[in-house]
């Protein structure tokens, strides 16, 4: 579980993940919303064959047809940011293949026919995009991507159109939420072509404190200079963070060692734990490493559990369906248990 | 410190203490508050010579003199509930004797010439009250008491003429505010004579769920008559306590252990805690150790920290005058080390 999360990665006081996303559409077909059952399953095949045919960076793929898992698998995955809510919205005709250390996924009939995706732990985006080129090279041997000489690579949703690439940074600003200078940022950062959104994407709340940074457009500029763009902007908002964090410790280290310390005490105490509260209640405790106030924690177990404490997660690993308050009972387990070793 | 907390004593998971106070007068003087200097100084040396000359019950007192004390040091009495707000309000001619273990006081020139308190631990009337009778005899053989025939002893305030008993528990009832039947109880009792208040008496303000349950008459009745009315009424609550905690237990077990559990790991966690949140916080440790919840715990312990959080007593323990900014740091710096054992 939550594989991708290992490994090393610069920054991760404040980066969680680097991700990089190629949006792809094969030449002779509808997009995927218009497809019918069966010519999406000749995709889904044609895809899986490559992936089955290749070693390499394709090598041992799980392969998932979303049909056959249920919802709570499903979701789960979604938790996980391994798959997007759009793939699961597109059930009845989606698919996708992972590796083995999850750090690699493709989509299939998605909002495209294909969604490259790769996650690394920390800030990595160069990592992620070299990762994800290549993968894009063995497919683009095999495929014929619908592709205008003008326009670039043709996508479903305009907003994609062009290089299909969504270049995005999952960063955790504490500080700059505590010093309410965070609208602010949102703001100046919309005007220059990126966006900023919660947890899990578009039209999701802001959870923990985290927000997902990265670009609005795709089209007219190259790969690399839409990743130097939010490289910057992330080093931008990284470094104000720090200087806040900076702030409020000078200012008044005892309030926010209150703060941290109290969240780990409930955190490690508490029975019953609403996703929300312990969200923010992990935030806190993020914050305090980041601070150096707890030293017996990493970021892998806070990121890690930032994961297990979403709702499907904790039903898939229960295996079973519970209600709302039963989640926050397991919620609550699963906080002390591995908070408390 | 609180020394008078400590030994046996019965139904200690509702009962605190158990106090009897006797209001007493000498028969040629006018009553504290219209008393000049000189003559409440002689009132005071009449009394301590008593002392001095007697041994048994009465020796190895310490005396003290309030207008030689500091505000800080008065009011730390107070809230170990030795002395009465009233004796510090008097500081010009008032002084108080104290037993060794802290059970026996005799203050001099509140409210009355004398008043006598045996408080002791968990739920024991009739031993304080015998041990206060004892006390009052002794004075009665060196002392010319103001008494009348038909009324009986008098006193500067009517409300305790006659006997001038006041006899009182101090218990905790969470799980009737909890279930919110306190009221219904604090109406019924107060028809049948029974005052109850805050945990500081007259006026003071509920903190901690901490019922005072006294007398309000002390005329036309014996003494024995007002503490049985007294101890059956607490037991009558005490039982009502206990019902509607099985009742909490059988019907939200889960929900009231992460309350108990929450406040244990904000007390052992905390770096700022107002007098408000520790008197709530211990409160809730309190009742988890009534339940069973709660096993690595005593009463004792959380009967003295509900004593030593209050701020005079912190500004006492650390030797100097600090602020409620500095007093809240204390006392998460107390509760962290005293329950963190």
């Amino acid at each position: 579980m939550s594989k991708w999360l290992k490994g090393s990665g610069s920054d991760k006081d404040v980066v969680i993940s680097s991700r990089i996303r190629l949006a792809r559409n094969l030449k002779d077909y509808n997009f995927p919303h218009r497809l019918k059952g069966d010519t999406s399953t000749e995709i889904i095949n044609k895809i899986k064959d490559i992936i089955g045919g290749e070693k390499g960076l394709l090598n041992g793929y799980g392969f998932h047809v979303l049909k056959s898992m249920s919802d709570i698998q499903k979701n789960a995955y979604v938790e996980e940011h391994l798959i997007s809510k759009g793939l699961v919205d597109n059930s009845a005709r989606s698919a996708f293949a992972i590796s083995r250390d999850e750090k690699k996924v493709v989509m299939i009939n998605e909002e495209d026919h294909i969604r490259l995706q790769v996650i690394l732990p920390g800030f990595n985006l160069l990592e992620a995009w070299k990762i994800c080129n290549e993968i894009d090279d063995i497919f683009e041997r095999k495929l014929d991507y619908a592709y205008d000489e003008n326009l670039g690579y043709l996508t479903s949703c305009p907003t994609n159109v062009g290089t299909g690439i969504r270049v995005s940074a999952m960063v955790h600003l504490p500080c700059l939420v505590l010093t309410k200078q965070i609208n602010k940022i949102l703001q100046a950062v919309s005007q220059i072509g990126v966006t900023i959104r919660g947890l899990y994407g578009e039209g999701t709340d802001i959870l923990g404190n985290i927000f997902q940074i990265s670009n609005q457009i795709t089209l007219g500029e190259t790969e690399e200079e839409i990743i130097r763009m939010i490289k910057n902007t992330v080093l931008q908002i990284l470094s104000k963070e720090r200087i806040s964090r900076e702030m409020i410790l000078s200012k008044g280290r005892i309030a926010v060692e209150d703060k941290v310390f109290r969240a780990l005490g409930i955190l490690k105490n508490a029975r019953i734990v609403g996703i929300n509260d312990a969200m923010k209640l992990l935030s806190d405790i993020r914050m305090g490493c980041a601070m150096g106030l707890i030293k017996d924690l990493d970021y892998y177990t806070i990121n890690k559990l930032m994961i297990w404490v979403q709702p499907s997660m904790i039903q898939k690993n229960n295996y079973s369906n519970l209600n709302q308050h039963e989640i926050s009972i397991k919620r609550a387990e699963l906080l002390r248990r591995e908070l408390n070793t």
